[in-house]
């Protein structure tokens, strides 16, 4: 049994459901999930379905063909096809910050992240001890002001190496070149510890503070070549006071990050967003 | 009996709190909430009490004046007295949206705003009526970028008639010149409809529209010299989504609006904000 | 121009989907919202659609007679019907508590309910000020423990009589009958003060109190027979702390009532809610 | 230098304040931290404190000699005195879960707990292999309907052994007896997986699901010999809808779990809480 997530969007018109979900029939698949989601504005659609199917890898690549011939081509769709079971691999970056790293390889560990991780990069070496405790590769890249560039290409080396899917930056700190995103294109998530568009590149924790604002967040977005301005994922929040210091702020916060970037992550690995107009749908 | 609200603030020295408490226990007040707050980077303390005194009002000047003496000038503390029972007098300032005016004059009417509402300022005839079925005095003066000047002359004259002691600004959509803020300063009130510092200036909701967050907010401050960052007072936040159009943004920020200025007017009403620093101490 | 929405539920099977779209696109309609939920435990599918028709009514019972050949019969489905542009009629139903009240017609007034109300009954005079304001004929029904049966049948003559298509119980503080419910199945809708199923039956709030929770909350719900336990159609939460009096939680939990039933409102107003098994689907 | 933290509380009365402040500068300590609370319906007043001292252990006997004859003689009052930089040694009772086990596990070992975790207990041998990955001694002690008294006298002295100062049950899924909960009272912390007093006992997030709240929580409280009823520390909850199954409620549930519980660990740790009439006062 073949367990199919399709992704597809088009120009809106009539008949795209009918056609896709008769199509399916014909082929003996079971709709087990389909949500649209209509762009009224820009005249857009939008579909995520997850269907079963009962028969083998060969008739897979028929009903693709198919799918290309009578939904892609007739409404000039784009679509994507992903087998449920089959686990993404999902690279991880990392500076000094232990919160967000500790709570992936958790939730990695028990289970509750549906990928695979094959290495952890830093330009640090002091998280290091945590990757042996759970046992993951772990590669100390040194960054400096002249080695960025070629740092960046051992790095890209190492992620290519290991077949990644998709890259967390999880408190990376680094800001990525033009180049490095290019080969993954929203393919790398990123955690902003602010509530983006406020408080968008260095320490806003202390500009957030220094603000006054009564509540702060957490942003966690697709990384493109303009700084913190990539599409949205997930964001969340968190009421502060004027009784909390500067220190406080930042225990809160790491606190939502980890929680932003942990749903962020489940929702890319299971395929459940789209990106557009650099925005994200979210089917959920 | 006479219930007193005193705030102050001086800089963070021993024997504060010690010296006011037995002041007052000296005058035969009954201390029935006491809060303090120490700023512990700038070395500054903070205070708000509650006192039932049991006397009459010529005693009621003998206490403030020994306060002046023991506290005032021993701290160098800067002191404020407000008598609870006594209503501080509120102007509204609005232009054509309802929501904001409507629920300020309901809970008003019902009892739950402690102020008293002399008159309504408006640059549109728009709100007239509700005025009317709530029986407050409407003022409509025209704004063009020509009269403007003369236009703020004209609102201060008629606020300083029905003496006001603060403004709100219930969505008024006009920029209020230096010159106006001056007459009231950390005096007016506005509510924003967006999560600042994010979205300052126009059109917040179509600009969170544009940028694809996943939650939205208002946020109510007190109003200075430049936009919309002023001290904040309050903020909440309302989740939304791809599925939500500009129009939706607009509806579930409008209550969030109403709800975050009330709160923002009940706790300037009931004395519990400080300012400070661009930055508001909520005693709640 | 017609604007139909279609609630409809039936076991799930396949094709459902593709035979309702093709049949609205055969009849020259137009989806503009389409979004289905199957419940997997009991294998249940549930739609809500939007369709603008180009044509005349008499064509629209040719329409409705044919979706009930093609999809009604053939898929044991249930189907409802509602035009977009007829508002329903909602009768309101208040004791002595004004808050929902003034939200409820402030929202009316101002064109953001749609929806119309014929009438307020209540067993006491005190908001008949409030109905004058607006302007909203005001029914005071008395009722004693004796008279109570023949109240509710006197309250039932008035809203058959102004054909109110569902009722509003805006803190009406009296428990209806199963006799009176029968009438309005899944139509009588009400606001609890607590966080359900904490706290059902009287003074909720005392104990919230009482048990020293850390959030509080409103919940509103379809008047079912059994108290309190009525399918859920919204909450929401506000913190409290060991600071907060009780009239503290009343005061924040009446800003919350007051969001928590006009959402709900809106929702019914806007048909976006299906009921089964105790349950809402809320289609948003 | 010596940091210390005083909780204390006595009937409410003039002059406790002025009192304890005095004593405190006499005695050449600095306030760094005071705040109060007062209990109008009962009359009781309650105060943490905390003071940095520059002189040695034997003056601190001396000030403590000095605060029982000054203060707590003189007002009936009772305190609490403690070290800040002492760390209080937390004992960790587990069953299956490992959501929570694994995030204190990670805060303790990056240094966002201040305490001690001298062993696990537990009556599986399932998360053995997280509490080596930590290097933290883990004792498996079987509980049968027959064995639980033993196994409990068994556990009481391990924990007596390592001097365990309170005791978090990180989804230990087993009930404590009375007997138990007598040698820690208010000192053994549990996360319930329900916004309380909603859904106690077995399978809340079933309940949930069956009921069709809008809304989950789980609450953290200190246990009491009546079950899920003891004084609550900390709620808080998350969204759900229809379209969440009940695995999906686990998930998100799961996260608010590990967060509340945290989130009451470090109140407790801190020195942050007060107990009495089952409620909590929470000095934040």
């Amino acid at each position: 049994m073949k367990h199919l997530i399709i992704l597809m969007h088009c120009p809106d018109q009539k008949g795209i459901i009918a056609s896709v979900t008769n199509l399916i029939h014909d082929n003996y698949g079971n709709i087990v999930y389909i949500d649209q989601y209509v762009d009224r504005v820009n005249d857009l659609f939008f579909m995520r379905l997850e269907v079963l199917f009962h028969f083998k890898t060969k008739s897979m690549d028929a009903f693709k063909e198919a799918f290309d011939q009578k939904i892609n081509q007739v409404f000039q769709a784009k679509s994507n096809f992903y087998f449920k079971n089959k686990k993404p691999k999902m690279g991880v970056m990392v500076s000094k910050y232990d919160h967000c790293l500790y709570d992936i390889l958790a939730q990695y560990n028990t289970g509750r992240l549906h990928c695979e991780i094959p290495l952890i990069i830093s330009n640090h070496r002091d998280l290091e001890a945590i990757a042996k405790q759970f046992d993951i590769p772990y590669y100390h890249i040194l960054i400096t002001k002249e080695s960025k560039h070629q740092a960046e290409k051992n790095q890209l080396e190492l992620l290519k190496h290991h077949q990644v899917d998709f890259i967390v930056l999880a408190r990376y700190m680094q800001i990525v070149s033009k180049e490095f995103i290019s080969n993954y294109p929203f393919k790398i998530i990123n955690i902003h510890h602010s509530f983006l568009p406020a408080f968008p590149g260095a320490k806003p924790y202390h500009m957030a503070y220094q603000r006054g604002v009564k509540i702060i967040g957490a942003t966690s977005h697709y990384v493109t070549e303009e700084l913190d301005s990539g599409p949205i994922i997930e964001q969340d929040v968190v009421n502060v006071s004027h009784l909390h210091s500067v220190e406080n702020f930042i225990e809160r916060g790491q606190d939502l990050e980890r929680l932003v970037l942990l749903r962020a992550l489940r929702l890319h690995i299971e395929r459940k967003i789209m990106v557009y107009q650099n925005k994200t749908i979210i089917f959920n």
